[in-house]
C-alpha cells in the first residue's frame, strides 16, 4: 500500500468518525498530501472524489494518460470539453449527508456544487486534513530540513560576494538563481530589504541599492519535492548602525527563548508569551507586530500557527517557525527565523547556519 | 481616475443593474484586473471588499506600509495576527441580499463566510466579472501581442541550437531560460513532448532523448505583466517521418478555416466547427480530442471558449487560442496554436513565426 493509500484511508477513518459522507479535492497541497500528485489548479477541473466506497479521480479525458500511475490506486472519470465538471461531480456524490470541500478548491466550482447538490450539507475539509497534515513522518521532517539546508547554502553562498552597489531586485534575482542551482523546484524573489525597509516586514523588494552601513534582511523559501524552506537573517553590510547591536541581542534571545518554550503538550501561545515578554521586557513590544510562527510543510503557512492567544498544543511531529522580530519605523529591523520541529525532548532546529549578529 | 478606478466603478454599475449588493475578492487574477496589486493567495488573507458605499481593502496589518498607491484609492482595513479575517470581513458587508464571491477564492474562506452571513444569498462573481474580462482594450492587447512575440522568440532561438541528443526536461529548462531573459515575469515547463509522447495532448516532460527522425512539440507561455502568451509549434527533427507531411497540412488546414470562420457576431461554436469539419473530413475526427481553442489574459483559459456547442458569440477585443490538433497513439501528434484577436474585420492573429512545417 503506498503512502497516499494509507493518507487516504486514513482520511476515511476519519471522515466515518465524524460522520461525513464525502470529500472533494481539486489540485492543492491536500491534494497532493493524498495523491502525491504535483498537479496545479486549472480551468479545466480535476478533482479527487472520495466517498464510503469509491475513490475516483475525475479529470480531463485528454490528460488520463498521464496519470497512469494513479489508475492503479483509484477509479479514473475523464471527462471531454464539453461535458460540466460539476455537474460530473455533483452526480458521483450520496445525495445527502455530509460533504467536505478541500480548503484551496475555487469559490466558483464550490458555488456551482452547493447549487447542484441541495440535500448535501458542505463543510471545510481543512477539520480532517489539518489534524493529520501537522504532525510530520521522518520522511516529511527530512525533505524540509534538506529544503532548509539548501536554502542556507544558497545565502551562504550570496553573502560571500560583495552586496553594497547592488540593488535589492537584482540581490533577490541572484538568489533565485542560487537556490535553483542548490535543487529547489520552485523559488519566489522572497524578501530582500535594506536599509530603512528592514523595517517593513513584508518589505516588497525594490531598486534601493544596498550600502554600506546598510542593515540587509533576507526572507527567503522555495518549494523542494512539495515541501517547503523558510529562513529569515538580518546581516549588516561592511559596519553596524548605532543602536542596531542592542535590537539584535534583543530579538536573538526572544528567539532562544521561544524555541526553549517549545514542548510537546504545552499551549502554542506559551512559546509565542515567552518570545514576546523578552521584547516586552526591553521596551519594545510594540514593535514585534506579529505572531512568533506558523506551521509549514506542502503549505509555507498552516498549522500550528505559534500566535500569543493558540491554546492548541504543540505536538512531536509539528514543524513551524520561530521568527520574533522588531521594526524601528525609519530606522530599521531585524527578524530571526529557523524552522523547528517538535521533538520528545524539546524543539530542534532544522538549521546550521548561525544566528550571531553578522558583519558581511 | 485610474483604469482599476474606472472598472471598478464599471462592475458596482453591473452589481447595481443585477442586483448584486456586495462583492468580495481575494487575491487572484479578477483581484489584479481590479486593483493592479499582483499580490498572490495568502494564508493572511487579503480582501477587496465592494459595497454600495464602500471600496475597502482588508489586509495583513503588518502589510498595510506595502499599500500606499492603494491606500488612495480604497479605504485599508488592517487588522492584526489575533483577529480573524472571515469575521472582519463578515462586519463589513450588508446583512441581506445577494453578494458575490470572487471565482478563485478558497472555499475555507467561503464556506466561513457562509455561515457567518446567515442573511446574505452568496453567487460567484464570474458572472459579472466575465463579460467584461473577456473583451480586452488595446493596452491589454498590446501586452498579449508582446508576451506572444517574446515567445516566440525564445522559441526561435532554441531551435537555431541543434536538440537531438537532449533530453525533453533539459530542452524545457532551457526554454525557460531563453523566456525569463526575454522579460517574462514568471514561466512554467510547458511542454516539450517528442517522438510518440506527441500524441498526449498534454504530455508531462521526461527524461526522453530528443532523436533524428522524431516530432518534436513545444507548447509554452508565460506571464508578462499579469498576462498570458500562448504557443504551440510541431516540428519534424532533421528528417520528417512516414505520414507526417498529410497530417500536418490538415491540422494547419484546420486551423486556417477556424481563424477564418472567427467573426464578431457569430456564436464561437462555429469557429470549432469549421476547424473541426476539415479534420473530420479528412477521416481523422476522433483524433482531434479537445476544444478548438479558449480566451487569453490574465488567465491562461478565460472566456471565451471555443468549443463545438458554445452559442456565446465572439465579440470585437476576445483573445483566444486557436490550436487544433490530431493525436495518433503510438505514432504521433500535431497541434498549431495562434493566439487570436477579434477585430471588426475578422480575427488578426498575434504570432509571427510561421506555421509552415519546418525541419529542425
Amino acid at each position: 500500500m503506498s503512502i497516499f493509500e494509507k493518507r487516504r484511508k486514513k482520511l476515511m477513518e476519519i471522515m466515518e468518525q465524524k460522520g461525513i459522507c464525502a470529500a472533494v479535492f481539486t489540485p492543492s497541497t491536500d491534494y497532493r498530501y493524498l495523491t502525491g500528485s504535483a498537479r496545479q489548479p486549472a480551468q479545466r477541473i480535476t478533482a479527487l472524489i472520495l466517498t464510503q466506497d469509491h475513490q475516483r479521480l475525475l479529470l480531463p479525458g485528454f490528460e488520463a494518460g498521464n496519470e497512469k500511475a494513479l489508475a492503479e490506486e483509484l477509479e479514473l472519470v475523464p471527462y471531454s470539453d464539453l461535458e460540466d465538471a460539476a455537474q460530473l461531480t455533483a452526480g458521483l456524490l450520496p445525495t445527502k449527508g455530509c460533504a467536505a470541500a478541500g480548503r484551496e478548491m475555487r469559490a466558483g466550482f464550490l458555488l456551482a456544487l452547493l447549487k447542484l447538490t441541495g440535500g448535501l450539507h458542505w463543510c471545510d475539509a481543512d477539520t480532517l486534513m489539518t489534524p493529520v497534515r501537522r504532525r510530520k513522518d521522518p520522511e516529511e521532517i527530512r525533505i524540509i530540513e534538506e529544503a532548509q539546508h539548501m536554502a542556507e547554502q544558497a545565502l551562504w553562498k550570496l553573502i560571500q560576494e560583495p552586496l553594497a552597489g547592488r540593488t535589492e531586485r537584482e540581490t533577490a534575482s541572484k538568489l533565485m538563481e542560487l537556490r535553483l542551482a542548490e535543487g529547489f523546484d520552485a523559488v519566489g524573489a522572497g524578501i530582500v530589504a535594506s536599509g530603512p525597509n528592514t523595517a517593513l516586514p513584508h518589505h516588497i523588494n525594490g531598486d534601493r541599492i544596498i550600502t554600506r552601513g546598510d542593515i540587509l534582511m533576507f526572507d527567503i523559501g522555495g518549494t523542494y519535492k512539495g515541501y517547503h524552506a523558510d529562513l529569515t537573517r538580518t546581516f549588516a553590510v561592511g559596519a553596524v548602525p548605532d543602536g542596531f547591536s542592542e535590537i539584535y541581542s534583543i530579538v536573538l534571545k526572544a528567539h532562544m527563548a521561544g524555541k526553549e518554550a517549545a514542548q510537546a503538550g504545552i499551549p502554542a501561545a506559551q512559546a509565542d508569551q515567552k518570545a514576546r515578554e523578552v521584547i516586552e521586557n526591553a521596551g519594545y513590544g510594540p514593535f514585534f507586530t506579529h505572531r512568533l510562527g506558523h506551521g509549514i510543510g506542502l503549505d509555507v503557512h498552516e498549522e500550528p500557527f505559534i500566535t500569543s492567544t493558540s491554546q492548541l498544543p504543540l505536538e512531536t511531529g509539528n514543524v513551524f517557525s520561530c521568527e520574533p522580530g522588531i521594526y524601528l519605523p525609519g530606522r530599521f529591523g531585524v527578524r530571526i527565523e529557523d524552522l523547528l520541529v517538535m521533538e520528545e525532548t524539546g524543539a530542534r532546529s532544522l538549521n546550521r547556519l548561525s544566528k550571531e549578529l553578522l558583519v558581511i
